[in-house]
């Protein structure tokens, strides 16, 4: 495994600006909550958040660069790790495990035992078809899309329906060459 | 002016748990777009933004409470110096000055400089009716609803409607004796 981030994870968590982790799970809470009244739908409250996340995800990724001293990474392992040993700390100061790799390097598992968007949730039967987590799938393939990989992320274990973890499959779909959009507006 | 809590709100800041202040920005964004789109009318976006705020307001007094050493305030005086200096540093990261008293000690205002909340955001003309930060204007008053204070938060000025810092103007409308609603679960 490539050598992971020059600064770690919980150094740059030091010295960025924060808000109180409650107020951020009540507010996305609320968000959840509206979206469930305004939609109705589950599986579009679904693809909602997801693309919420993305939005997010695709400016995030210049927050993360300017902070982190990550530069390329060599392949998508070492991306993988990268967002979750220094990702998930810098923004919601959690780490998460990555294993399950496929043979290819192209696929794998990121899994977090905790998950500050959980605090106090509990989903009623009327919702388990709901990725509460969903923005944060989509924060992951937004953030990916700038650094030139198509990602599909799906979630195979969600504590809210019962499971142990959170784990999230990654899935690399296509390495585009080195672009940096994020540059653009340089 | 009585002295203020026990424990300072950086103290306290320091020793609770955070996400990026990025994040919860563009978090907030995303709710206010969402809302934007759903309900189309910037009066019932402001109207919404404000009762999301109250619901996460009687929820975050318990940790203000837990996490503050805070006890009982003497008098609205106090409290309102409590919510600038302490409540808003130990949530959203920022302090607050308090002017503007009348001469009943009923009614103040609590002045931001800073805001993160607003962090990259800019208002479309279209939108210029837009309390954007109206989640905490009801915050505030849903916590302050909780320690038996009935009031009224407005916003008297708004740095994105291009006045030069942002006014919450707190009126105490009712004060009921001392009941701990907060308390009622334990």
């Amino acid at each position: 495994m490539a050598p992971v981030a020059p600064r770690s994870g919980d150094a740059i968590f030091a010295n960025i600006e924060h808000v109180n982790a409650e107020l951020f799970t009540l507010t996305y809470g609320a968000i959840v909550r509206q979206l469930l009244t305004d939609l109705e739908e589950v599986d579009e409250v679904n693809k909602q958040l997801d693309q919420m996340g993305y939005n997010i995800g695709i400016r995030l990724i210049d927050e993360f660069l300017a902070k982190s001293n990550v530069s390329s990474c060599v392949d998508f392992r070492e991306t993988a790790e990268v967002i979750a040993k220094v990702g998930l700390k810098m923004f919601i100061g959690v780490t998460a495990s990555v294993t399950n790799w496929n043979a290819e390097g192209t696929c794998c598992s990121i899994v977090l035992e905790d998950n500050p968007l959980v605090d106090f949730v509990e989903l009623p039967d009327t919702y388990q078809g709901l990725h509460y987590c969903n923005i944060l799938s989509g924060v992951i393939r937004g953030a990916l899309d700038m650094v030139s990989m198509k990602a599909e992320v799906t979630w195979l274990r969600d504590a809210l329906r019962g499971d142990d973890v959170f784990e999230l499959q990654v899935k690399l779909l296509k390495q585009v060459p080195e672009e940096y959009p994020y540059k653009d507006d340089e």
